[in-house]
């Protein structure tokens, strides 16, 4: 069965092409939420453009969130270099959460001045949550696997961490969405500094570990 | 015209191309069958969230076929590594039922919890067929044409199994749709184990193969 | 001014990537035309879809036109090596005509069994002689600045009077269109033989040609 | 950190990936805002069609931003070899304002013929603004960041300059359409035949500059 197991070592380009393709539909889908406002008779289009503010907000949180995303799957197939048919699964489970994105927005953009908010947060929370765990999952797997390329042992646990942390972090604020929106959305604050430039997290996780000498993961 | 031909034994790298982003759309645009919930006065939100689930479920079910279609062109597309013309043209088919799939999705929806739900199963079932014969269509034609890379003849041979099975089991949803809507339901479960993990499947094949010397297709 | 000019004879990869999309994403926008059917009381939900004959007619008309203009596409690009600012924007019109073949698509779906559908087919033509000029455009373009790959002088005169063609049939059809839709029909089928396998008709115009010692083109 | 950094300096081929797909998206969701004319009875179709003039002169207008925003994105990555996470983020806002092109593109085709047509053009050109500095903002930080492949002083000093005017162009499109309509397009046309050949536009600064000693930027 070698040649079967050489062709399940390739490389991941095509997870690549596929998840870019998702990502690049679901942040351009999210614009087909904002509706042309029809301005009324008398009154100025400005103020029915501005009225329209909420969908503006979600729009670009539903972006940045998409966004943000694409930027760790970007970091961590740089890592991964093999794959499988679990893999392929896992990132297939990503894939779907992020196709749901839009719809997730569009309902927190529709109940945002309601007394509807705070479900509507929920849903649009715990979508984030199993972002951030399909997320955990593909890097959990593929350290599991052995599918990462070589590197140095301080950076492959730095970067467990930080995806770890996405897990956890993902989930609170998807718990902490049922008691209070804002608690919720302080969180996500706090998340999106982490994960907007993961690397540089990695760095600043790798340079807070004590200086012992190298311990492999 | 040794030219033109050197330029036909060309890599597959755009049909992938286009074909990465029929899929990626497909998979994308399911989404937009979701419509944003009105909660009417009085009436919780996660009430008339919850009565969508309809439309839950079949995005669901439209998302993974879609998906299990692209984790077998993948694979497919590892084995292949020539093209012609009719292989374009028989890729193109099956690109048509991917970029159909949303609508017979939807119309699963709208339909699952009426009368009307048998002929929608047949439909949703029909396109599957289409989907699985296309499969097993741009194999043997592959197969036949010699456009496979060199491989063990027992993983050739298991796979030309795996996809010949794709064509009868996908007609057998598609007949027994007709009669009854569980048991095209039931096959279909046992056909998505089977085309979840391609790799897996196939290695099984050759591992149920008698052992004898080897056996050119 | 060599680094310029190293950067203008770059390879033509992105303009395949967005190509790529753009088809891709207009194949699949096709099927948004197809509105999920309303069976009404007591009307069979077959019926209900059969009605929409026209719809689905034109969805296939549409796919197999978008389809083959990609097939073309892919040959076209197969030959063009090398790429300057003129060639992206020939090649943008091109992918303009593409973007418009959904809505030509759906105004013919829409008055297909209308007395509007004459005009409803002169503007479907339209669109197919842009699309037809335009491949010829890239092709003579590229051919006059020497984009070409080194090719068999044969097989380059041959693809040539081939994009002739495309560009004189489809212009052939539009102004058929104006005085008999039967006629365009047939035009056009004829055209789809000669395009859908663009290799087979350069080797049998190749073939064709007497067989004198070579002239360059 | 070796590791970390070898990653940070990888080939921007992912960046390229998911832009092209926005703006593929991009360039064919604008074909959605064209609805398909209803003709009323005894009405002729073609005058339902004419009818819909402004949104076809939107539809081409959108179209040419967006392309030329991609030949001009498609120049800058030719040139830029490297990335690191502000590089990805000043891309991601880029993305996020093509990706409002088609709603910018949607308001002015239904507002073009009504006394709200200088507030449309407003936010038109205040999201083609944005598409100007965004431009300018990957190139400045690519530059500042040494992530430039090596390319003549010259030429890098002539494409800075483009880039300058691109940022000072735009700003100075969306402050006209305050106070006229025309002026702002008037000055867009001048701006588009620099843009749309970027190479030939700084070829012509190549050759305007006072013909000393190269001078490193």
């Amino acid at each position: 069965m070698n040649l079967s197991e050489k062709a399940e070592s390739k490389q991941t380009s095509r997870i690549e092409a596929i998840s870019d393709g998702v990502f690049a539909i679901a942040l351009t889908l999210l614009v087909l939420d904002i509706r042309i406002p029809s301005a009324k008779d008398g009154e100025p289009l400005l103020q029915a453009l501005l009225q329209e503010w909420p969908i503006f907000l979600a729009f670009i949180v539903g972006f940045f969130t998409i966004l943000i995303c694409w930027i760790n799957h970007h970091y961590m197939f740089e890592c991964i270099h093999k794959s499988n048919g679990m893999l392929l699964l896992l990132n297939g489970f990503k894939l779907l959460v992020v196709s749901l994105t839009p719809f997730a927005t569009a309902l927190l953009a529709k109940y945002l001045l309601t007394p509807h908010l705070r479900l509507a947060a929920c849903v649009y929370a715990g979508n984030f949550a199993l972002m951030g765990l399909s997320m955990a999952g593909i890097w959990f797997y593929s350290v599991r696997q052995g599918f990462m390329q070589t590197m140095s042992p301080q950076v492959l646990k730095a970067s467990t961490q930080l995806y770890f942390m996405a897990g956890i972090f993902s989930v609170s604020i998807f718990i902490a969405s049922f008691f209070s929106t804002i608690v919720a959305l302080v969180l996500s604050g706090i998340m999106f500094t982490f994960f907007i430039f993961p690397k540089s997290s990695i760095k600043a996780l790798v340079n807070l570990a004590p200086q012992k000498p190298e311990v492999a993961l």
